[in-house]
């Protein structure tokens, strides 16, 4: 098999897969690594590798995958409903560096289409690892992470769509009016055949499929390649580049385009094959091309277009976010948060490379800002919460409501009887029989296994604010939580923790954030049957001195060994439950159960 | 992104995905339409594409993901588990059209080396798709079938082996003494080292980084690849070629390495990036290297390669049958089963091809073989085994025992109560506290989701002979005999249809072979109440004339509304389940309650 370089291959692969993982390690994305190693291993520092044809077409059709991917992750819904601050924030973090971008270009003696392609690349917006980094400073129930969750969902597909308007014009070269309508005209027939195409004959096509009983994983997933690579050929038919194409395909793939067990299987598929295989070789390979002499040569463009790209992305942030009303140091907050850039600015900067419209100085300018604004994205972020945090300016949004109770045992249930008064209720059960005595009871109740991302997805997960664990499996307790906090943003999490778990079983180490529900291990089995046979009654008690829940669990247990708290009722009479890390106040109330 | 082509890859790609679905409508594997296709659309015919380095660096990564995905589906212990029979007639299924072919091309003037090719390319066998043939000439619980698959396990196996061996020798050019051990040693080396990589290092490092919590698929997915191209690049380094390391590799991946979603997931996304990306990018541009000249130019020898195919094959596998003891008729009908060549065959003449050793002729006359055997196969199959059948040589081999019953609930107890005496019994149910309840009256029981393979994995329903499905859902009934069936080749089921059902619906449908279990459409509800209330009785009656079992329910239910047949004791006194496509004869006995 001559010309098919296994070696270069496995390599860079390699070097890929280890640099991605250690940079995840410490909280920054694979992207970071991903570069940083090309420019160690390759031509810019030890020379280990060079590009070769297997490297440059496996990475390609890694773009293509990748930004059709991207296309998948966005749901025309989740904008429909992202916030007004979000967009606002969006366009001000763009228009700024961009206009700010362009100008260091052209007034340094670049020529304008360069400065074109550095003000986009200046203004892209990338969510470092999209909401990990909230998860880890613990800002999810904030308005800085509403704002900037909407703002992440705008920003691909706007720096895309400028970004197709700007390129088919580059390419035509001189511009006159004829050819202006001309190219106008294309694009927009392109547009309007692909968004009739995948809003209205797609469905028809997958609907009329599937009634041929057509069930097969690969066979759609073969489909939506030859959509992925047609649409990506019209686009450069049009005079568009190719990834804008890719990236509407996958706009197109929504959740309710085939059944759900095959769309989350098929995206499972691009995900690994774009940022599992073909992806990273692009952004190696993007190391590669970096030249490390601009520091000396270059060094005043450098910085200008740093300054130009930090600047303008806070500054942008700030002054386009006044209108909220939000203040302009949340402003700030937002703009730090969205400074980082990723892949979408690295693909675009390649781009303007292989077309020769920036000189390699420029690209490697591009992927040094790239690494600088993302690796600032943690520490900037970090202290301007901090310093809203400390003003008492960090405004805490509740756009997410209400609890989802995992196990509609009758403890669940009572527990929901209880809550649901303030707030609204949802339970997931594995149990058939159980789920349909919960709706009996009138409670929304989802059937299915905890542990797989559709049950929770079908739940709504991401629209809740507080996830309850109820089972008497302590590890499925804690997955399940943990999962919902992870990959659906649940920010509260309360968890029944069994007596009999190991302290230091793996399990309880997942615990993290979470609170234990009771303020203490529980065998809830006992509890579940004295309910199920009416053998219990309520008891509320009014706190009479401050305390915490687990000073009052323990003081109580000494009066009374056999009583379990369930909810505090606070001077308002809304109910929240009996967790381990709360606190009592004099005049709210203990329920419990004895 | 210029050198990157999409249109042609595009092109390329929907061609074989059209003709790949076409041909497996009507019963072929998906790879005989995609040669076609190439011939068709390719220089040998049309000429409307041709090779360019996308399709070729991708055709090659596809080759090799494919091996690998060929080994992950072999699985050590069944090959340990694989019968006497099969291993003859894998054996002699190889062996004698080697030489057969080896000796045409040698005598026609060939040299050697390309004997050899030919021979390998003859002696493969490939089950055309697999067991779907099996199953659509109803001969799933033939002695026929099991020899089949036993004998498709060893194949791919032995031809990889045999291949290595000669290819590395074949590269070497002139031989002497002390290059042929030169070369053993070091192929020694490298079955060692990735012996021992495999089987010991690689579970170790599995459970290693499970220990330190990362059970990111796609971080596990990227890790295969790389031992993918790893062990490829190191079989190429000693000489071997680099899909041996590759199917090696595969061969690694057993279902315990990972956790067991993980293992089914990662799995999948080899699955499709081979089979359903990359593979038929080789297979269309397979048929590009094809020239039709050769039936004129060279039909001598394509006719005598043909008949070293077919007779070779048969007739081989008919001799090396003799010693298994059951006749030389079912060595003809197994030969005609494994005559089909496939995937491996394909790969094998490519690469002689592309290292020059065999001409284009011969590539081309090794491709229409393939097609002509695999198009065999079906028609000589049915006609080999009608004769048996006619013959009443069609020998039932029930290497596959016992009952699989969906349903732990009451009637299924009573039910699996009643056949345990004749065989062993295994329940599924998707209730823990329902399962566990089975488990305490001494049945074996699985916990989970029928729906999921990973379920019928952990029952290993392989191993069964009979499926029964008696749930209150008449969907999820059948859907999971039909998992059964196709996917884990259980030859009986019995299904369990509410009455409620409409009679059209898409459902039913499914049916197929299935037996509605109590010959009726029955509410089973009702059933599971008295069984549990214990407000029930047994009535064991005597059949006293000849009938069916739809008769026999149709008069029963005329006298006495209210019963369910339950079992047929037969006149040796085992007992069978009561369902629709049966009969009852004279001396027999059936159990029903009311």
């Amino acid at each position: 098999m001559e010309g098919f370089d296994i070696l270069n291959l496995f390599f860079v692969l390699l070097s890929a897969w280890g640099a991605g993982a250690l940079i995840k390690r410490i909280g920054y994305p694979a992207i970071l690594g991903e570069l940083l190693i090309g420019i160690i291993i390759g031509p810019p520092l030890l020379g280990l590798v060079e590009t070769s044809s297997t490297l440059t077409i496996l990475s390609e059709a890694g773009v293509i995958l990748l930004m059709a991917y991207i296309g998948m992750e966005i749901n025309f819904k989740d904008l429909g409903k992202a916030s007004w601050a979000g967009l606002l924030a969006a366009i001000g973090g763009f228009v700024v560096p961009f206009a700010l971008g362009y100008y260091v270009v052209t007034l340094s003696g670049g020529t304008s289409v360069a400065g074109l392609f550095v003000g986009i690349a200046v203004g892209v917006t990338s969510l470092a690892t999209k909401s990990r980094i909230l998860v880890d400073l613990n800002l999810l129930d904030t308005r800085i992470a509403y704002v900037l969750m909407a703002g992440a969902l705008f920003s691909d597909t706007l720096a895309l769509i400028i970004f197709a308007g700007l390129s088919s014009f580059i390419d035509a070269g001189s511009v006159n009016m004829t050819e202006i309508v001309f190219i106008s005209g294309k694009i927009i027939l392109f547009f309007l055949f692909s968004t009739l195409f995948g809003l209205y004959l797609l469905p028809k096509l997958i609907k009329w499929l599937e009634t041929k009983k057509i069930d097969n994983r690969t066979f759609y997933f073969t489909l939506l390649l030859l959509i992925v690579f047609g649409l990506s050929e019209l686009a450069e038919l049009v005079g568009l580049h190719g990834i804008l194409g890719a990236f509407m395909a996958g706009l197109f793939v929504k959740d309710d385009l085939f059944n759900k067990k095959i769309s989350k299987d098929i995206s499972n598929v691009f995900h690994d094959v774009s940022v599992g295989f073909m992806a990273p070789i692009f952004f190696v390979t993007a190391g590669f091309h970096v030249s490390l002499d601009v520091f000396q040569t270059d060094l005043n463009l450098l910085l200008l277009i740093l300054a130009a790209a930090f600047i303008g992305k806070i500054v942008g942030t700030i002054i386009f976010y006044l209108p909220s009303g939000y203040g302009w140091r949340e402003g700030l907050a937002v703009g730090t948060g969205m400074n980082g850039r990723g892949a979408v600015e690295i693909v675009i900067a390649g781009i303007g490379l292989q077309k020769g419209v920036i000189t390699q100085e420029i690209f490697s300018i591009l992927v040094f800002m790239a690494i600088l604004t993302t690796l600032s994205v943690p520490l900037f972020l970090t202290w301007s919460t901090n310093w809203l945090k400390k003003r008492g300016e960090l405004v805490k949004q509740y756009s997410k409501k209400g609890y989802l109770i995992l196990g509609a045992n009758p403890l669940g249930l009572l527990l929901g009887e209880h809550l649901k008064a303030s707030d609204k209720i949802t339970f997931i059960d594995a149990n058939k029989v159980v789920s349909e005595q919960a709706e009996t009871k009138g409670f929304k109740c989802i059937h299915g296994n905890v542990l797989e991302e559709t049950t929770l997805t079908e739940a709504s997960a991401k629209d809740y604010r507080t996830f309850i664990a109820i089972t008497e499996n302590t590890e499925i307790n804690l997955l399940a939580s943990q999962l919902a906090n992870d990959n659906f943003y649940v920010p509260e999490k309360y968890v029944v923790i069994c007596p009999n778990e190991n302290k230091e079983g793996a399990g309880v180490s997942l615990l993290g954030a979470a609170s234990t529900l009771f303020a203490s291990r529980t065998d809830i089995k006992p509890w579940i049957e004295k309910i199920q046979s009416s053998n219990y009654k309520e008891v509320q008690v009014k706190i009479t001195k401050e305390t915490t829940t687990r000073l009052w669990v323990k003081s109580q247990l000494q009066k009374d060994k056999n009583m379990l708290p369930l909810v505090i009722i606070d001077t308002n009479g809304n109910k929240r439950p009996f967790g381990y890390n709360d606190s009592l106040e004099v005049r709210e109330s203990v329920i419990y159960i004895e």
